[in-house]
């Protein structure tokens, strides 16, 4: 048994991002929007500001009203001296909060959470620009982070096809989330078996397949098992549906395994936050080099 | 009481469309995917096509898998002898739909439901292309639908603010129609009170507002009603909760009034649905005008 801190993995992308900010010779400047003034979300963006200020960004914390948000974002977006924008979700909790990732400048989005990444992933289009191979194409921060964090605890192998013969499964389908994660996965070898509440799906080399594989028989094959529903009502994964010699990775603000999965399985990953935040860091520097740096 | 006919309504703009495509002299070609098997959508498919074909529209009606359909909505996209797609939704039910929905090219986009033109609605930009006072902007069809039809039983007066004065609930506000309706009704002079299932919102000058108003008092208050919850589990609006004087317009699949509210109210309009194909053959004929029309 063994549990991933997550923070601890990220300290060494953050020392990276130092260093690469250093490298830059300037600081690139994001703007964080948060539309609430509930203290622990409040506490939680005045947490992510020092680290990204510890990595040498500017970031300028702005607490806006939910309705003056879309505002703000069009305001950031013709903003030159703004980089890179960071939006704490929930805002709406419904469909706005889609409008509202989309309303972001691709150039800007360091969550690379738009359609403009996402359709650029789904299509294994690794390139920024169209037919410009000078500039690298984004990643979701959340999929990159749930990937870096397998890699880093040895569950990537290091062949061409990482995860070759593995089986996954994900409970997330989100757009935002787990389409992208499950795309990056079965793109890197693996057979994913991906859950939402209509039903699965099976990726395997980054295209999907109609599926009639149950959660128990998907639970019980999976070497992997990631999780990201964000509701109570979520039947919580337990030990006896799982093998003892799996990973397991929640990233829902909800727990999604038994408490006590983490003494029966290799591997438990209780968050992947502090890892997302770092992703973000690295993507705002890929936008500062591609699209804001002076040549 | 009166309970109006909304295909009645329809002809006169289905045939204002035979006109107009007529007067192009040329055939614009639609194509709709439908990505069902279930016969009462297929039949559904098969009456719109009839309604494209009968106004002088080619309308290619294509039924694939629905892991097919992105590659498909792609190839059109491409394919220089479509001028306008169609989906039959839902799809997946789920995000992935608004994924596909925002797929189509702009220019192609005879629902008017991307982000392209929706963005542009809330940005109360009239224009199809910046700068070009040429061509003119798609509004998305079924809100447009419905105001087409308020404004042909009398509900929309003549003078620049038609609505001034009166007010509207929407049980709705998704991105597609909710929120461009109350957005449109609020621009023309209405007060709207916005709900979905996380609250209110109220718009005045296209412009939303938090509001602590109740269901009941927003029901109380207003002159017209529009309901648009796919679900059973909505309390269905009945007869004591509003003015018989009113107007009560349902778009949703599910009955949102109760049975009775046609023989209670000023006027019940049932469904929408023969408008939005309508408004679709005009958006249809402007995306030609406005894009493929050799000049």
């Amino acid at each position: 048994m063994h549990v991933v801190d997550p923070a601890a993995i990220a300290s060494k992308y953050l020392e990276a991002s130092r260093s690469a900010v250093e490298e830059l010779g300037a600081s690139p400047m994001v703007a964080g929007f948060i539309a609430t003034s509930d203290p622990p979300s409040i506490a939680y963006a005045n947490a992510t500001r020092q680290q990204f200020s510890n990595a040498g960004f500017g970031y300028d914390l702005r607490q806006v009203k939910r309705l003056e948000l879309e505002d703000a974002i069009l305001e950031a977006n013709e903003d030159p001296t703004i980089h890179g924008i960071f939006i704490y979700f929930p805002v709406f909790s419904n469909q706005q909060d889609d409008y509202l990732r989309n309303l972001v400048d691709f150039k800007k989005d360091i969550e690379a959470g738009s359609l403009y990444w996402t359709r650029k992933l789904y299509a294994n289009d690794r390139l920024a620009i169209k037919g410009d191979t000078t500039r690298k194409a984004l990643l979701p921060c959340t999929p990159l982070a749930i990937v870096k964090i397998l890699d880093e605890i040895d569950e990537y192998g290091s062949e061409a096809r990482p995860l070759r013969e593995k089986r996954v499964t994900i409970f997330n389908r989100s757009e935002v989330i787990g389409r992208p994660l499950a795309v990056m996965m079965s793109n890197d070898g693996a057979t994913v078996y991906s859950f939402d509440e209509f039903g699965p799906l099976e990726f395997r080399h980054a295209e999907p397949f109609e599926s009639e594989i149950t959660r128990e028989e998907a639970l019980e094959k999976s070497d992997i098992i990631i999780t990201g529903v964000p509701s109570e009502d979520f039947r919580k994964v337990n030990r006896n549906e799982i093998s003892s010699d799996s990973v397991c990775v929640n990233f829902s603000s909800v727990k999604n395994f038994e408490d006590d999965i983490a003494d029966y399985v290799k591997t438990f990953v209780p968050r992947v936050g502090p890892m997302t935040v770092a992703m973000c860091m690295r993507n705002t520097i890929r936008l500062f080099k591609n699209f804001h740096q002076e040549s």
